[in-house]
């Protein structure tokens, strides 16, 4: 029998969600909104769903804890090495490749369709007519792919681009046409129309995006990082769209988020930037998941996807 | 052996895609750029291959002629009844499928995804990250399925929604989850969440998005019109867009190209105008129908797309 706590901001629809799946062996079924609504329900829990933050601060009092189903896919909070890893840690995969997609692509799309210049003609009455590029025959480059560039890569071969993509050392997927591994990382830049980076946070992938790998970028290419903010040299970066090395930067993440007032990304120049919502968290997908991996662990099979404490994913 | 006439603002390249083929049994190639100087270059020509805006001013001239390949899809220009018709006449299908995809999907990416606001707030340093929305789970509808339509469809299946097509008869396309047609038009159009008008231009096809059909989309709907701008009743358009019966209109074609000045579309609110530019006429895709329906033509066999004078299309 298992007593789940639901600790997240939504936590009252994700009850109803999990409630309405009638699952097996629930011996109760707990939810709050906030560490300390949790504690005061109890701290006999052996299984928790919700968000990494808000779950770091009742870890240490779950003696019974087992199981941590994260609703967001970077688990930073949980990784801090001064925190606890003997319970099983699960994030969500398999959940944001759609969403990303079409964040991504629509971007790509913008960019080539030149929505904002041709919303400025409009404002001006003035009849912009001037041919626009397509995405047929470009190249799209992944830094990572997971389940989220598996589904990027997808995407792209539906439009018609060629694929590369830039891994530890899966090659799994097989909508990426090229892979590259390790020191091939330069290669793997060169030529790209667009750089998508949607590596975690890792002591490798930390400013993996810098200077030399801009400088293999052709002047027209778009950069998009909805991994993480850490992955960027901000100078570097800033350098090349304010010198015209790089056509486009679309930002979903940043190292500080709200970005603060007065940072070089609010005024510099073909930079857009979207407040890190790019794959909203919708609760019935993760609800889904969840549901999914409970059914597995009241089973005593392993839930899926399982985060290696080392490798931060 | 034929002799050839390539009539196009883009006559150097067409000619230079069509040589580099070695196409067998053409006596003559032709280019010019306008009608003058084609009938400068002869009379006897039995193909021409181009612009029908261009063509129109010749065909009475060309004794000989006996196929004429269109660049475009729509062909209006040689549908005067005051026209000759004893030639066969093909258009453009099958070329811009992709490119059409690419242009709706863009700005149905960009209406759930919010780009000009979020733009707005970057403009006023404000983190604007309000929940996206998504196209999984929306429904689309198709005023017309033809072969851009099908692709339409295809992507649409791609990123999860549910397809309802309007055709006169035919119901070949997969991806369309259901069809509609004759007098169940608004059937078809209540509860969409986007209405893409690809339809051609006939008398049937004149106004058929008016104040009834655009009544049965909800408020949240959006509608696109790629395909003719006699599709759409203005007035009812801008009356839906002002009163917010309607969330968004996409205009890329319209009436009078280019529109003019003081049209009461360049004011509208929630409008957007794409100044024909959706499905760029590439030369090399064009050239490459050319090509092959050539090679069809001179074996003696029916180049495919064949237009009907009476239907339009």
């Amino acid at each position: 029998m298992s007593r789940v706590l639901i600790l997240s901001k939504y936590a009252d629809e994700y009850r109803r969600l999990v409630e309405a799946a009638g699952l097996p062996g629930m011996e109760e079924l707990a939810a709050a909104a906030s560490p300390s609504e949790a504690l005061a329900l109890g701290d006999d829990f052996d299984v928790v769903f919700g968000e990494p933050s808000l779950i770091r601060d009742v870890l240490a009092r779950l003696l019974d804890l087992r199981w941590v189903q994260s609703i967001w896919t970077g688990v930073e909070p949980l990784l801090d090495p001064a925190l606890r890893r003997d319970y099983l840690l699960t994030n969500a995969r398999g959940v944001f490749g759609g969403l990303m997609s079409e964040y991504i692509f629509g971007y790509l799309l913008q960019h080539e369709r030149r929505m904002f210049e041709r919303y400025r003609a409009q404002q001006e009455q003035r009849w912009e007519a001037s041919v626009t590029g397509t995405l047929r025959g470009k190249t799209l480059g992944l830094l990572g792919v997971g389940s989220i560039g598996a589904a990027l890569a997808g995407t792209a071969r539906h439009f018609g681009m060629t694929v590369r993509g830039y891994t530890r050392a899966s090659e799994s997927c097989p909508d990426v046409n090229a892979y590259y591994h390790g020191s091939r990382l330069l290669d793997f830049a060169t030529g790209l129309d667009y750089l998508v980076n949607v590596l975690p946070n890792t002591q490798e992938t930390r400013r993996i995006v810098d200077a030399s790998l801009l400088g293999r970028l052709p002047t027209h290419a778009v950069f998009v990082n909805v991994g993480r903010g850490s992955a960027v040299d901000e100078s570097a970066l800033v350098t090349a769209l304010r010198t015209g090395k790089l056509a486009g930067a679309v930002l979903d993440v940043f190292e500080q988020e709200p970005l603060p007032a007065g940072h070089v990304f609010w005024h510099t120049p073909n930079l857009l930037m979207t407040f890190h919502t790019s794959a909203p968290s919708f609760p019935g997908d993760l609800a889904r998941l969840f549901i999914e991996n409970y059914r597995r662990y009241a089973d005593g099979r392993s839930p899926l996807h399982a985060v290696d404490f080392e490798k931060g994913y």
